[in-house]
This record gives C-alpha cells, sequence and structure tokens, in this order.
C-alpha cells in the first residue's frame, strides 16, 4: 500500500509544473523535503529546486544522497547550478563538481568566474549555434539535436570558425525559410549583443528595448559565450526594482537578501548605521534651533510650527526626488534633459509654495490670532517648498554627474537634509519680522 | 541627386532596429517625424511607431496622409492599434477604423472594450491555434502561413471545435516531434491561463512565476482570445514598479503619465492634494507641541531636538514599511506571514531602539550640559524608533486588511504620522521627569 501511494504522488508530483512544485516544497520542513525531492525525477526536480532561494537549493542539494544529487545536477541549467555552487561551502562545492560530467563541470567552473551581476554572471551556456555555410534545414536537426530547454531555444545564432557571432535566425525565421536555404543567405546580420561584463541592468534594460526572447553574450575578440534568457531579464528588473525602492526607502540593498523569517541581527546592521547617520545629521537642524533659542524664549509659539515646516519641506522634496530618481533609472530621462527637468520642478515648486504658503499662513494666523505668525509661517513654507523642490530635482543629478548611482539619494536622507534649511529659513524670517515688530 | 539621398536614407532606415528608429523619430520635430516616416517601408514604419509614447504615435498617424496611415495600421499589431486608437480623438478613430480591413477593424473594436489594465486590455489577437485532431506537420504549415512577429510565434495553441483552449505546444516541441503525430498525442494539456478580466500585474506574476514567453487568454467559456507576450509584461512589470516607488515616495500614480517637458499644472494637480492634506495633518503634532508650551516656556532646549526626535521616527518607520510594502507588492511575503513580520520589526525596533536611545542620550547630555535632557532624548528615542518600527511595518498590513493596496501607505504619510506620536511621546516623558525634577 505505501508502495502503491508512493507511486501515485510519484505521478502527481511529475505532473504539477515545477513553479508549484518550488511553492510546496517552501512549504515543507527539511526532512520532508528531502523526501519530496528524492521521489521527483531528475528533470522535474532539477527545474523546480532552480526557482527556490539558493539558501534553500543548497540546503536541498547537501541533504540529498549523492546519486540524486548528481541526476538534478546534471539536469540543471549550467547558469542554475553555477549560482548554486556559489552558494554552497567550497568542500560541498568541491565533492559535488566531481559528481558532474566534465563537461558541463567546466561550463559551471567558467560561469562562477564572472561576477554575478553582469552579463557573463546570468548567462547560460546552453544555446544552439550553427555556421553559415549550413542549410536551415541543418539548422532544424541541430535543434532537435539538442533539444534545448524551452527558453533557449527560440533563437540560433550564426558563428565562424573562431565562435565569433556573425548573425542569428528566429526559429519562427528557420521555419518559414526554405529547407536547403544556405544560413548565410537567411540570417539577419544586424546582431544586437551585449559583452560579458556589461551590467544585469543594462543587460535588462537591451532585451526591453528591442523586445527580445534572448540576448547573446559575447566577450573582447566578439567570440559567443551565452545567451541571457527573457525569463532571467525579468528577474533582474524586478529585482533592480526592488533595490530602488529599498534605496529611496533608506533600506540598504544587503537587505534585499534576507529571509523575512531569518534572525534579526543581519537587518539590524543593515539598518542601524542608516539611522543613527540620519539621527546625527539631524542634529545639525537642532543646532540651527539652539542658535534661535533666544527668539523662541520670546515666542514659544515658534515651537509649533517646526514639524509642519520640516514635514512640508522633507515632503515636497521626496516627490520632487521620487520623479527624477525613477526617471534617470528607466532611462525615460535622457542625461540632456536634467537642467530642464530641474527647472521644471523649479517652477512647480514656486506654485506649490505660493499656494500651500498661503493656505498654511492664514491658517497659522487664526489658530494664534497673530498676523505675524502667519506672515512667518506662510513666507517660509513657501520659501520652504520651493527649496526642497529645487534640492530634490537637484541632488540625485549632482549624484550622478559625481559618477554614483542617483538612487542613494534616498527620502529620509533628502529630508534630514531639509529638516536643517526649513529651519534655517523659518527661524531667519521669524527673527527678521519678530525683530521689526518686537 | 535628391532622389538619389533619399533613397540612400530610406535603405538606411530600413536597416535600423524599429527600436533604434523610435528613439531617432522621439528627437525629431513634428514636420520632420512625418517626413520621416513617409520613406519608411509600412513594416518598418508600424514597429517603430508603435515603441513610442501614445500621444506621439497619436501625432503621427493623424499627420500622416490616410494611404501611409492605412499602410501602417494595416502592418500595426491589434493590441498596439487598439491602444493608439483609444488615444485618438472619436473623429480621428472614426475615419482611421474606416481605412482597415474589416477584419482588423472588427478585431482592433473588440480589444477597445477591455479596459487598458486587465489581460483583455494588454492581449494580442495574434496568435496560432489548431485542432487536436491535425498533426505535427499540419501546425507548421499553419505556422508559415500565418507568419506571425516574432513575439506571438513561440507557442502553437490547441482548441476545439468551440475555440476553447485545450492545449498548448511550443515551436520547439513542434520541431522535435513526428511529423505525422497527431497533436492530441504531443500537446500539453495543463495549459497555464488567465482570464480577459484578470489585473495585468496578475498576469504578470503568472508569466514570470511559470517563465513562459506567452500566456493564453481565455473568456468565461473558456475560449481563447487572445495571448499575452512576455515583452508587454515587462512592460507592465516595469509599469507597476514605477507606480509603487511613485506611491512611495508620496506621487500620485497620475504623474507616472506624464511628459518631464510638458506644461507643469497636470504634475501640480496631482502633488499639491498630497502635500496640503499632509501639511493639515502635520498640525495636529503642532497642537500637541502647543499643549507643551508652558513646559518649553520653562525650558526651551526642548525645542532643539523636536527636529531630531520626529525625524528619527519618520525614518526608522519608512524603513520598515518599505520592507514590507515591497515584499507584500512582489508576494515575497505571504498574507499568513504578517504576523511574524510585524513582530520581527517590533524587535528590530527594540535593539535599534536601545541603541539610537543611548547614543543619542549621552550626546544631548554632553550637548546641554544636563543629565535629565540626556535621559529625556535617550529614552524619547528608544521608545519613539520601536513605535516607529511597529507602526511601519502594520500600517500597509492593516492597509491590505483593509482591501486596498499597501503601496498607499507613503513614506511622506507614515512620516507625517510619527510626527504626531514622536510628539506625544517626546514631551510627555519631558514632562514626567522635569516634573519630578524642577
Amino acid at each position: 500500500l505505501q508502495q502503491h501511494r508512493e507511486d501515485e504522488l510519484r505521478t502527481l508530483l511529475d505532473e504539477l509544473h515545477p513553479a508549484d512544485l518550488a511553492e510546496l516544497l517552501e512549504e515543507l520542513e527539511d526532512e520532508q523535503r528531502a523526501a519530496v525531492v528524492q521521489l521527483m525525477s531528475g528533470p522535474t526536480a532539477a527545474e523546480a529546486i532552480a526557482e527556490l532561494e539558493l539558501e534553500e537549493q543548497a540546503a536541498i542539494v547537501t541533504a540529498l544522497p549523492p546519486e540524486k544529487a548528481k541526476a538534478i545536477l546534471d539536469e540543471m541549467s549550467a547558469d542554475d547550478a553555477a549560482d548554486l555552487f556559489a552558494e554552497l561551502e567550497p568542500e560541498d562545492a568541491g565533492s559535488l563538481l566531481q559528481l558532474m560530467t566534465q563537461e558541463d563541470a567546466t561550463d559551471v567552473r567558467e560561469l562562477m568566474t564572472f561576477p554575478e551581476d553582469t552579463a557573463g554572471g546570468i548567462m547560460t551556456t546552453e544555446f544552439v549555434a550553427i555556421g553559415a555555410q549550413r542549410t536551415a534545414a541543418d539548422a532544424i536537426d541541430e535543434l532537435r539535436r539538442a533539444a534545448p530547454s524551452a527558453e533557449t531555444a527560440y533563437y540560433v545564432y550564426v558563428v565562424d570558425e573562431q565562435g565569433r557571432l556573425v548573425g542569428v535566425l528566429s526559429l519562427r525565421e528557420l521555419i518559414v525559410a526554405q529547407p536547403d536555404a544556405e544560413i548565410r543567405s537567411i540570417m539577419r546580420t544586424n546582431v544586437v549583443s551585449v559583452h560579458v561584463n556589461d551590467d544585469q541592468e543594462e543587460v535588462a534594460r537591451t532585451v526591453q528595448k528591442y523586445n527580445l526572447l534572448a540576448v547573446p553574450v559575447v566577450d573582447d575578440q566578439d567570440v559567443l559565450r551565452g545567451i541571457v534568457t527573457v525569463d532571467d531579464v525579468i528577474d533582474v528588473l524586478e529585482e533592480e526594482a526592488t533595490e530602488d525602492i529599498f534605496r529611496a526607502g533608506g533600506v540598504s540593498d544587503a537587505e534585499q537578501q534576507l529571509d523575512l523569517e531569518g534572525p534579526i541581527w543581519p537587518a539590524i546592521r543593515a539598518r542601524l548605521p542608516w539611522l543613527l547617520g540620519l539621527l546625527f545629521l539631524s542634529l545639525v537642524s537642532g543646532k540651527v534651533i539652539e542658535g534661535f533659542t533666544p527668539l523662541m524664549d520670546r515666542v514659544t509659539a515658534l515651537a509649533i510650527f517646526i514639524t509642519t515646516m520640516a514635514g512640508g519641506a522633507g515632503n515636497a522634496a521626496t516627490q520632487a526626488l521620487t520623479v527624477v530618481v525613477r526617471g534617470l533609472a528607466t532611462g525615460e530621462m535622457e542625461r540632456d534633459q536634467v537642467g530642464r527637468v530641474v527647472w521644471r520642478e523649479a517652477r512647480i515648486g514656486i506654485v506649490i509654495g505660493a499656494i500651500c504658503g498661503l493656505v498654511l499662513g492664514v491658517t497659522a494666523m487664526v489658530w494664534n490670532h497673530s498676523p505675524w505668525i502667519g506672515l512667518i509661517v506662510g513666507l517660509s513654507i513657501a520659501i520652504n517648498l520651493m527649496l526642497a523642490k529645487a534640492a530634490g530635482s537637484l541632488v540625485p543629478v549632482i549624484i550622478q554627474r559625481l559618477g554614483l548611482d542617483p538612487a542613494v539619494a534616498s527620502g529620509p536622507f533628502i529630508a534630514t537634509i531639509t529638516d536643517t534649511t526649513s529651519m534655517l529659513v523659518y527661524f531667519s524670517i521669524a527673527a527678521l519680522i519678530l525683530g521689526a515688530v518686537l
């Protein structure tokens, strides 16, 4: 009976989609996982495991008996295997590499030499290449023989004797072509390609721009080394979006890799320096306030609007920053447009500042029964929001000009900076107006 | 000579990639654009124009002579044409639809009935479908006849007599199969599909999860109505990421559609309500400060740490919020995990609060030569950061439970909320400690 149910389970597992199996594996305890993976066929297990987090992949593969681990690794694509090996302890990686066929192991070792956020780091070496003197029928035969996985089968790349990329043919073009047509005569020669050392975000933007299903990766000699498929590009874009969102929220990239249910210490290490740094930076605005304590001794009501002043400037700056940083990240905003964009934000700031200043000024006047407080608050809000919009758009541009990623200018950072300027503006205006009145 | 150079330009234009042509068109003035488009062949122009912003597409198509517009529209895929028509003035759309073939016009009209952010709104009706009783060779012939565009050719869908989706075959599987094999015997029957009314983000997540190159879209009767291709999925994911980033920065979705060089009024209308609302919300923290003015009259030094207190809490809350909102958006954080995640953030808050409280407390003590100010600042920072972490993680969860998108909880919003709690905590502690001392 037990055996019978195991067979049933085996059939069921092989019918499920690897992505669903991966979700199932995530829900299971460690021992159950190994047992379930044992029941899967090699190809199914390889695909399902490749969908998991690298940490979980490593845990499963090291827990399996060597022959099952070998069966799975043999079926895994070289890029997935390379990522997994990079996660393993060196001794585990060494013994598992020994299990693999010589050819696969060489591929994996080669892929592991590329930094993980480059084209080389995310490419796979599974691709179909053919010489330009062959025919369309030859290419289809080659595809049949190689029987590559779904994502890698869409293009056939054309290479010369040195392995240099000279053309490309899509499967569709191959099917439509006459079987005896020479590849040279039907291939496209203006091939969009990327370099092994290109940043993964650049690779993703190329695939996105040209609507490709895969992009060939070449080295300095133009030799075809691998391809990056669109499913990996989607993951890269998602990863980069998360990175930008985290940075905008003042969270270190490091936390992106964290297990939300894992220990809290890595999260604390990632966030504490930021928070402490910003707290100390905020003491500068405290220093400004301190300089005006004699004035506040006389008019305590000034303290009431400190948070409104600092908060409003911070929010206005964050809005401008968000629009500019995202525009730069997606490439929607070109380098030669930044001047116009900053000028645009400055004009938006003037209008928004004038309106908010008027509304808040009247509110403060009514609240405090004092036209002078109203004037101080209104004028300060107006000037602070203008400055905040200009600063919010200018800071990321300056950071980019310095050769850094504009995304490091986060909302919390810019808000802490504008705290100081807003206090300086607010109390200076208060001193001027109250000095004339009192 | 003029004619000769025009021919040269024509050849050059047809050699460029449509995506590059689109970039070229973006750089040109309106009259030049129409002239350049006139020189392109119909298919090239259709692909290049489809890459532009909808507003620019509409401007070009309406400026062209009818016969050229017809040539381009005939070559455009139905989903691109439907998007373009939705952008046109009704009378322009009507006269252009008349130019198209009956069949194409029907497709476009049908596609225009679906909301633009659903599967129906982003799908194309260009797909290859075949009956289950046909053979692999038939399917390949069908592909040859249809000669679909690159993105839509990768899968052949299998339908029954009522047009209901019953299976799928990839081009790779077709090539590997015996030519006389019956489709029924080689097709995959567990087809991943989406419904015409599914939200575009859900569609994108499905394609991403199952690593698909296209996903079939079915209606209530399971009838195959179209497919969504992976290049459109990438654009959807990018659009959704921008939306989340904008919301996190307190910028309305509306601004996403804006031309960065266009008029400033739409941007002002999109941002002003947010900013003004937050300014009024911040008056609540001003009200708290007002309640403690008698205390500040005696100890003006308390005002020095208002921005540090409010800013620190805002930053700590924004960090927690960012991690939780992104986790919920990417589906990395499941609904049943939120309790654990909030508890995790609370613990992080306790540790970070204790450390920052200690450091800032000592700093304040040294700065003001007063152990009491040091105690007040240290204790308040500690409690405020703890509360901020808990609030930052709890607020998006509550918003999601209310059935809203957690991304509406932006950094500026949460920072304005924590302004009030931080003032309440700070001055209450000050009143308690100074009441005992003074």
